[in-house]
């Protein structure tokens, strides 16, 4: 059940509508205007019209988007209406960071399952959810229904864990670690590499040379 | 001292090549091509020869890209040649693990401070650098020339964090926060929302509803 070709980057910001959207809905507005989603959220009301137009979503001119249904719509489209499953690999620092955060704050995506290999961990738990040994990951995954991967080891685990991931019939990866995945057709990578983020983020500053500075330098 | 207008998805990109190009030098490399450049990050060729093209780096025909030269000029341009300071405001579960992390494993972009407003873990170490009170945060990003800003606090802490960083000096933030900062222009944000980021992955599983199953439901 593949879906047309909506750009990537537009479903990156449907969660940023829904957010928003919920907001609003808390606060009683039946109507939102794309005026006021783009003053929310940060992107222009042409980019909200556009994204939106999409799915399918189009507000009425001159009054705005109704609230409940839009924010109905995103999250089915989304598939968060019924809730959906991750395992998390990888209990270090990271992976309990991710856990901890994911497990207080999001309903629609829920860690249901954890995997570490370090026996010292394996047992205990976080925040109600026990540690597992990799070797019961296929099965536990495919058991509980287990959509979503993240992964938070080691670069030169991460291939296997993945692997792991995928015959237990995940088909999204969040990769937090700095590999490279390979995965079959279907499957959906995103990485996220704190280290590229911040070395990246080094150009903004002015420790960043120009190329005049560097072209003279070498 | 702004640089021209290169896109933020080529910058985002810069890192990976350095990484690629480090792994090479290691293995004494001294010429590689777009294609193993391609091979190794899984950007395509083309890609890679017109984003190096933005620095003035033209490899050479047939021949390939000085594995040296072209580093030394990556690092240079993302300022990390000589080394950039960060500070990490928050040092709960994720900034505790961001802080484990980042110390470990960068040498170029290097937390040197950390602040957190709770008194139990003010003065306390995370692998030798001190969490210090908000109260310091200025005078201490002033006097040690820190220019990147992390934020790992609640999003009703976001805001008066990000005031703080910019008035010690910052130019680039890294947000974790499920905020919108609102910065003055010439400091860049990058936002990093793992609430975001996991719901967006629910799109790419079968939990997704098509278009045609939402407008039916409805």
């Amino acid at each position: 059940m593949r879906k047309p070709k909506i750009p990537d980057a537009a479903i990156k910001r449907l969660p940023v509508y829904l957010r928003v959207l919920e907001e609003f809905r808390a606060a009683e507005v039946p109507i939102v205007s794309s005026a006021e989603l783009a003053e929310r959220t940060g992107f222009s009301p042409e980019q909200i019209r556009k994204d939106l137009a999409y799915f399918g979503a189009f507000g009425t001119r001159g009054v705005g988007y109704d609230t409940a249904l839009l924010s109905r719509r995103i999250s089915r489209i989304l598939g968060l209406d019924q809730g959906v499953k991750a395992a998390l690999v990888g209990a270090g620092n990271l992976g309990h960071a991710l856990a901890r955060y994911s497990l207080s704050k999001h309903k629609d995506v829920r860690i249901v399952a954890i995997f570490d290999a370090d026996p010292a961990k394996i047992g205990t738990e976080i925040m109600g959810v026990t540690i597992r040994p990799p070797s019961e990951l296929v099965e536990v995954c495919r058991r509980e229904g287990v959509r979503i991967g993240i992964i938070a080891v080691p670069a030169s685990e991460a291939q296997a864990c993945a692997d792991l991931l995928i015959a237990g019939g995940v088909e999204a990866i969040l990769n937090f670690a700095p590999a490279k995945l390979k995965v079959p057709e279907g499957v959906f990578v995103q990485n996220i590499d704190l280290t590229i983020e911040l070395q990246s983020l080094a150009y903004y500053t002015s420790a960043s040379q120009s190329e005049d500075e560097v072209s003279r330098a070498e």
